[in-house]
C-alpha cells in the first residue's frame, strides 16, 4: 500500500476534481494562488489514477499468466474455497496494516476510524451477493456454451459496464467515447477469435439470455461497488475495503463449510498447496485492492479499458513465456482496442 | 447518365463548397439572399454525392455478386481482355450520349466541347499506367502469397489511398478521421477472417513489400484520377471521362493483341460471352463512370468508405442467393467498419 503515502489527504475524489477543475479556469486574476494549488491538485490525482490503474492492468495481466503457469504444472489440486478465503484474509490484513501506519502518523480520525454504522455498512455485502448469483449461473451456462464461447460472450460485460454506469452513476460518456465502447468490445472479441469461434453463433436462445444477464449481474457489481465507494469520499479507502472484505470472508467461509467441509477436515485447509498456488493468492489480493483503488480514485470505465488492455500484455508476454502464436485476428483487435483508448481520451467532455 | 441532368451546371465542385460555406456563415445580414442560394447549392451538392455515392456502392456490391454467380455458373470461357476492351468502349460510348444530349439542351461551350489541349489531355493516360504495373505485379506477387492472403493484403489500399490523399492532394483529415480510417483498415480485414488466414503472417519480406508497392500504385492511381479530375473544376465530367477511358480503350487494344490475338481470330471475338458475361460488362462500365463521378463530386475517402460497405453488403446478399453463412468475424469487422463511419462523418474538421 505505498500509493497511500504519496497520497494528499486534503485532495478529494474525482467528483471534486471536476469543481476544482472548473475554479481552476483561469478567468480571474484574483484566483491565481488558487488556481497554481488546484493544478496542483489535478497533478496528484493524475498521477495517483495512472499509478491505481498501471497496477491494476500489470497485477491482471500476471494473474493471467499465473493461471497458464499453474494450468501447465498440472491440475489445481488444492480446494479453490480455501484459496479465496485467504485472498480475501489477506486483503482484510493488508487494509488493517495501511490502516495502522495511518493512525500512527495522523491519529484516529473520523474518515479512518474502524467503527461504523449500519447505515453505513449495510450495503457493503452487495456486490459479493451479486458476484456469489453470477458464479452460481456460471455452473448452468455451460449446459448451453462451451467455454471458449463463454469466453467470447464475456465481453458483453464491457458494454452492459458503460450502460451500467451511464445508468446509474448518472455520468456521461460523450458520443465519441460511446463509439470508443463498442470498438472495445468489439476489439477484444477480435483479439480472442479463434478457429473455434463461429461455434459461439449457434449458441441457443437460453445462452445467449444467461449470458446478458450475467453481464448485467456483473456489470451491477463492479458500478454498484463504485457507487459505495465514492458515496463518502472523505472516508479512507482501507476502511471501505475492510468492510467489503470481511463479508467477502464471510461469504467465502461459508463456501468451504457447503462444498469443501470433509476435504479440508480429512486433508487439511493446506492440501495441495504450491508455490505458484501461494503467489496466485498474493496476486489476486493485490489485484483485488487495486480493483478499489481503481474505483475510489478513477471509475469503471478505467477498470473496464484496464483490464482490456491486461488482456493483451497477457498474449504478448505469453508468446515469450510460453512459445505461444498471435494469430492475424489478435493484431487486428489489438489495433481496435488501441484506436479504442485513443478515442476515448480524445472523446472527452468538455467541462 | 441520369444524375447528369439533375445537376444545377452554376454549381463548382468540391473546392468551392468551402468557399461557398465559408461565405453562408449567418454573420451579415445583407448576404441573406446570397445564403439562401448556397444553402440551396450545398443541398444540391450534398444530394449529387449522395446519389454518386450510393450508386457507387450498389454497383461495387452486385459486380462481386455476379463474378461470384459466374464462377459457380463455371470457369471464365472468354476472354478477359475483349471483355475489358468493351467496358472501355462502353463507358465512352455512354460519356459522348451524354455529351451529345448536352449539346443539345446548352450547346456547346468551352466546359462541354471534346476537343481539348495537349497538355489538358496529356495526363490521361498516367492512371491507366499505374494500374498496368500493378496488374503485372499481381502476377509475380502470387509466388509469395495464396489468393485468400492477396485479399487480406489489398486491405493495405485503404491505408495507402488515405495517406496520398494527404500527401498529394493536400487535403487534410482530423486526428478522429484518421483513427476512423485505420478502423476501416482492420475492421475491412477483419470481416474477411477466415479459418486459413494466418498463413498471411508467414508471407516472406518480398511478399510484404510487393503488397505494399500495390497498394501505392493502385492508391497513386485513384489521388491521381482526383487531381487530373479536380484540376478543371468546372469543365464537364462526361469530357474528362471520355478522354480517360479513350486511353484504356488503347490499352486494352494492345493487350488484346499481345495475349489473345491467336484465340480472337481462331474462335471469334465473342467467344464464350453468357448473358452474365453481358451483364458484368454493363456493371463493369457503370461502375467505372460511377468512380470517376465519386472522384469529381466526392473524393477517394468516400470512395473507400463506399467499396468497404459494398464489401459488406456483397456479403449479406451471398446469404440470401447462394447460402453462404457469415462468421463471427464478420459480425466483428461490420461492426468496426459502421464504427468507422460514424467517426468519419463525427470527426469532421469545422471551417
Amino acid at each position: 500500500m505505498r500509493m497511500q503515502e504519496d497520497e494528499d489527504r486534503s485532495v478529494g475524489v474525482e467528483d471534486n476534481i471536476d469543481k476544482s477543475f472548473l475554479i481552476s479556469v483561469p478567468d480571474n486574476s484574483n484566483l491565481v494562488g488558487e488556481t497554481k494549488i488546484d493544478t496542483h491538485r489535478t497533478k496528484v490525482q493524475w498521477k495517483r489514477k495512472s499509478v491505481v490503474t498501471l497496477s491494476l492492468t500489470i497485477l491482471t495481466s500476471s494473474q493471467a499468466i499465473l493461471i497458464v503457469w499453474s494450468k501447465r504444472a498440472g491440475k489445481y489440486e488444492y480446494s479453490v474455497t480455501t484459496a479465496n478465503f485467504l485472498v480475501e484474509t489477506l486483503k482484510c490484513a493488508i487494509s488493517l496494516l495501511a490502516l495502522a501506519r495511518l493512525w500512527n502518523k495522523q491519529g484516529v480520525t473520523d474518515d479512518n476510524r474502524l467503527t461504523t454504522t449500519l447505515n453505513e455498512v449495510i450495503v457493503y455485502p452487495i456486490p459479493a451477493v451479486l458476484y456469489l448469483i453470477k458464479n452460481l449461473l456460471q455452473y448452468y451456462i455451460f449446459a448451453y456454451v462451451d467455454a471458449p464461447g463463454y469466453q467470447i460472450l464475456k465481453n458483453f460485460n464491457i458494454i452492459s459496464t458503460g450502460v451500467l454506469y451511464r445508468i446509474i452513476l448518472k455520468k456521461r460518456l460523450s458520443e465519441i467515447q460511446w463509439a470508443a465502447f463498442i470498438l472495445l468490445t468489439a476489439g477484444c472479441t477480435t483479439a480472442q477469435l479463434n478457429s473455434n469461434s463461429d461455434h459461439v453463433l449457434q449458441t441457443p436462445f437460453q445462452g445467449w439470455v444467461m449470458a446478458i444477464v450475467m453481464a448485467l449481474l456483473s456489470g451491477f457489481a463492479g458500478v454498484y461497488t463504485e457507487a459505495i465507494i465514492k458515496k463518502r469520499p472523505s472516508r479512507d479507502i482501507n476502511v471501505q475495503n475492510f468492510w467489503l472484505y470481511i463479508f467477502g470472508m464471510g461469504f467465502n467461509a461459508v463456501a468451504i463449510l457447503v462444498q469443501d467441509f470433509d476435504a479440508v477436515m480429512n486433508k487439511g485447509f493446506f492440501h495441495g498447496y504450491s508455490f505458484v498456488t501461494v503467489l496466485m493468492i498474493f496476486n489476486h489480493a493485490l489485484s483485488g485492492i487495486a480493483v478499489s483503488m481503481v474505483m475510489k480514485y478513477a471509475d469503471n470505465i478505467v477498470k473496464v479499458y484496464s483490464t482490456s488492455v491486461a488482456m493483451i500484455l497477457t498474449a504478448i508476454v505469453s508468446v515469450f513465456l510460453f512459445g505461444f502464436h498471435l494469430s492475424l485476428a489478435f493484431f487486428l483487435g489489438t489495433i481496435v482496442v488501441s484506436v479504442a483508448i485513443y478515442l476515448h481520451s480524445a472523446g472527452k467532455i468538455q467541462r
